[in-house]
């Protein structure tokens, strides 16, 4: 399996979404969606994310765009940004059924990356589930019990605890990729290609440090 | 002329360095090098650099190794990570010549990514300097003279007055492009295929908020 970890709030996430299943394709491994909140993952790490320092915010928008031409898939704007993405981590996580999930994560991104109207509040949300096939008010429901609330709490520690530091990230065979442009290694990494050289590595992590930033 | 800002510290500056000159010269554009020092970015903007977060420093030596493979480029461990990069930044901003501070600027990458011996200290540094035909000694009294210190701070407070909150940063045209994944698109650029609407963009940057991170 090909574990994506990601919120409706990032733009490479959305990218990413749309770039994943032909790499799951080619390597015959089934996707896991992983929803996470991104604000959790910069809390943990004490990190600013890309829309919280006003030249990244800017340059992330241009960069996406551009990545979106490469990839050939459509990229607007959502209604607002920075929006609150909980009803729709914790819409996906209500959803049992994988196609069914997977049906709901992709209309969720496309509302908001992908020129829709947004999902955010119920009222953006609830034509999309219904336009699915699913009873929207039953999974409303079940998306702001308690049961699914923990269920996001516990998912995003747990990406913490395994060193997911940002979004999208996926992760193979145990190994951490993150990033849309980490996909082709993802790809040389599952077919035995990986170039890191393990034992060199060991002695970079372990390097020391001959300075610190005040 | 492409403008780069870069740190000896970033193996992603080592990388695009190495990376610059064929895209350079396919646009026929000069290089010209900004010796900023990254930390001062950071500082600037409140964020934290890949190295200060643990499993993001992890991480990022895997992925300079892949991006080194895809490149063909030689890529190692300095002996120490992080470092303090502040005399090679001056040495760097003290040699006048530009195809000599070119030169130097190369030893001193390779000194650091290239698996050489490192770029911190006056002895790691002296032997480069001479290596390129430098009277090192000279160039070392100018690079810790009060000029050039206030150089590398005012080159480091201009980068942040135009936006760059990362190294590498190229800028081209009042463009700035961020990362060595940018430069097919900085190439683009120049070459009037920039996918980013303008028009669109500009409703992007201003959009509401509609939740803020506490």
């Amino acid at each position: 399996m090909i574990e994506v970890y990601f919120d409706y709030l990032s733009p490479y996430a959305y990218l990413a979404w749309q770039a994943l299943p032909a790499v799951a394709e080619r390597l015959g491994r089934p996707i896991v969606p992983r929803p996470t909140l991104f604000a959790g993952l910069l809390n943990a790490f004490g990190q600013k994310g890309p829309a919280e320092i006003p030249p990244k915010r800017i340059y992330t928008f241009k960069h996406c765009w551009r990545l979106a031409a490469d990839l050939g898939v459509h990229f607007a704007a959502p209604p607002s940004h920075p929006f609150n993405p909980l009803l729709a981590l914790r819409v996906t996580l209500a959803i049992e059924d994988a196609e069914l999930q997977r049906q709901v994560i992709d209309r969720l991104f496309a509302a908001v990356w992908g020129g829709g109207a947004g999902a955010e509040t119920p009222q953006q949300i609830v034509p999309l589930l219904s336009a699915a096939g699913l009873d929207a008010q039953a999974v409303l429901a079940a998306a702001t019990s308690e049961p699914i609330k923990a269920k996001l709490r516990q998912g995003t520690a747990d990406a913490v605890a395994k060193g997911v530091f940002g979004v999208p990230t996926f992760i193979v065979d145990n190994e951490l990729f993150w990033g849309l442009d980490s996909l082709s290694h993802l790809e040389a990494f599952v077919e035995g290609r990986d170039p890191v050289d393990r034992q060199a590595l060991a002695q970079l992590v372990n390097l020391p440090s001959s300075a610190q930033r005040r």
